[in-house]
Parts: C-alpha cells; sequence; structure tokens
C-alpha cells in the first residue's frame, strides 16, 4: 500500500511539471470542475480524519473496526491519482472559490514531499489505527502535521 | 482489487442491518456530515466517469493512460468502505439536501446487490480502460447501466 500511496502523491508533481507551459489550456468549466473535486477529496479525508481525531481526543470511545476502517479510507484516498485535479490555472488568483495558493506551481514548490510525508503518516496510521488508543494517538499528531505540511504553506485562509 | 470492491459496496447493508434499530442514535449533525461526505464520494465518481465518457463519446481523444487513471480511481473509490455514510436516518425525509430514498433502508432493499453490480462493472472497466477505444466503450455501457440501478430506484429526482 505504501507505494501506491506514494504514486499517488508524487502525480501532483508530475502533473505541475507536464502541464507547467500549457496555460490557457484546460478551459474554465475544467478548471472549476477540477477545484470542486480536490474539495470532495479533502472533504472525504477529513470526514474520515474526524473519525480518528474523535477517538484520540476521548470524545468517543476507541473501536478498532471503526478506526481502522477510517484509516483504510484515508489510505484509499491517499493513493488515488490526483493528477488531473491539480492543474495549472485552478489556483486562488485564478478560481473563485480555491484556496491553492499559486506557489504550489512553482519551480521550487515543497508540495510533493509535503504530500509524500502526509502519505507516510497515513500509511502509519493504517498499521496504528487498529492496535490500541495509545498507537492512533501517537499516529495521530505525525498525521495531524503532516496535514499541516500543506496546509500553513500552500493553503489561502480564509477570508 | 475485485474482492475489496465488493467488500466495500457490501458495508452499505452491514450499516443499514447493524444500525437499523438505533434510530435517533446519530445526532443531526452526524447525519448531516454523512450526507456531505456521500455526495463527495458520489462527485468524485462522477469527475472520474466524466474523463471515460467523454473519451467513449469521442469528445476528447482516447488516451490509455488517462484512461487507466480515471478507471483505477474509481476503483479506489469503489474499494473504500462507505458504511459511516450510509446511516438510517440520512434519506431524502430527514435530511435536507439528501436525495437518498427512504427505500434503500427497507428490509428488501436491492441496494447491496445493485452496489454489488456497479463494483463489477468498476472492475470490468479498469481491466478495459487502458486497453483500447473500442474496450473502453463496452465497459462504459455496462458501467453506465449499473450507476442507473441505484440511481434509477433509490434517487429522488431534482425538484
Amino acid at each position: 500500500m505504501r507505494l501506491s500511496i506514494l504514486a499517488g502523491f508524487s502525480t501532483i508533481i508530475i502533473s505541475a511539471a507536464a502541464l507547467a507551459g500549457a496555460d490557457g489550456h484546460a478551459s474554465d468549466k475544467m478548471l472549476k470542475s477540477a477545484v470542486e473535486a480536490r474539495q470532495a477529496h479533502m472533504d472525504l479525508f477529513a470526514f474520515n480524519l474526524s473519525t480518528l481525531g474523535a477517538m484520540a481526543k476521548g470524545e468517543v470511545d476507541y473501536d478498532a473496526a471503526a478506526a481502522s476502517v477510517a484509516a483504510g479510507n484515508l489510505a484509499a484516498l491517499a493513493s488515488m491519482d490526483q493528477s488531473t485535479y491539480w492543474l495549472p490555472g485552478s489556483d486562488s488568483d485564478s478560481v473563485e472559490g480555491s484556496r491553492a495558493l499559486p506557489v504550489i506551481w512553482t519551480a521550487d514548490s515543497k508540495i510533493g514531499e509535503r504530500g509524500a510525508a502526509f502519505a507516510e503518516a497515513v500509511s502509519a496510521m493504517e498499521t496504528a489505527a487498529g492496535t490500541d488508543l495509545a498507537s492512533l494517538q501517537a499516529a495521530m499528531g505525525d498525521l495531524g502535521k503532516s496535514c499541516g505540511g500543506c496546509h500553513d504553506d500552500y493553503r489561502k485562509p480564509r477570508d
């Protein structure tokens, strides 16, 4: 699973590189649809993370089976090829509703390695979630940090 | 992959059965969040299906790599455990914005087998998409029909 997760995230860079010179190639409709798909993908990450977060914080009882389901869903989402979402020209300056900062698509963007760190943290959670509460809590710290790896530097704050 | 896809969809039935007597157990917030997650999941199916559909109809040139990416993403989505989305009490009569008809959660609901048929069609598309255009087109017919398997009988028409 780990390899396939990393493959999924590496496509963010491939997409940026492959399409970097193709400004205006994607139609407005394609760009809007890419932003919506990206946000749907993030919603599903958040939905499954909230299950794990509630257990980690003791808001709900630890349930090994439910934790494994949520972690497995995160892994499936992380394994998906997102290259079709992260189109150049779909940044927060270009598409209404997008919070993806333009710096994502610049040459020295660290988005690929931040994505890889997230994928590693998801992979660790996949093992930890069904083990016990302490393991889940430990994995949750790294996973939360890895979310911040992109959100802190590459996501526009809400107005 | 096929087994894991079927496992993902069978959880719809398990969820309905396991929680059938638990009316009111899920909070309004949980139900709303379940509906939103379901819709995000459907948006991602639609996004990837639209890539395959455009090729099948000849609106864009056939591209084996792009078709395989889209089909692989459908398979990843179909493999996810959706039991946490399909909560009893999240039907179109109970939650604003939900189009999931209450009949989904009745004893003689065919939603499980319709979901399994969809999963089979996704699995066939995963093989066909990267082969050639004719194979993709053939698989698209079955896949479209299997979408209808749930949407025709279990989804409320738009107002």
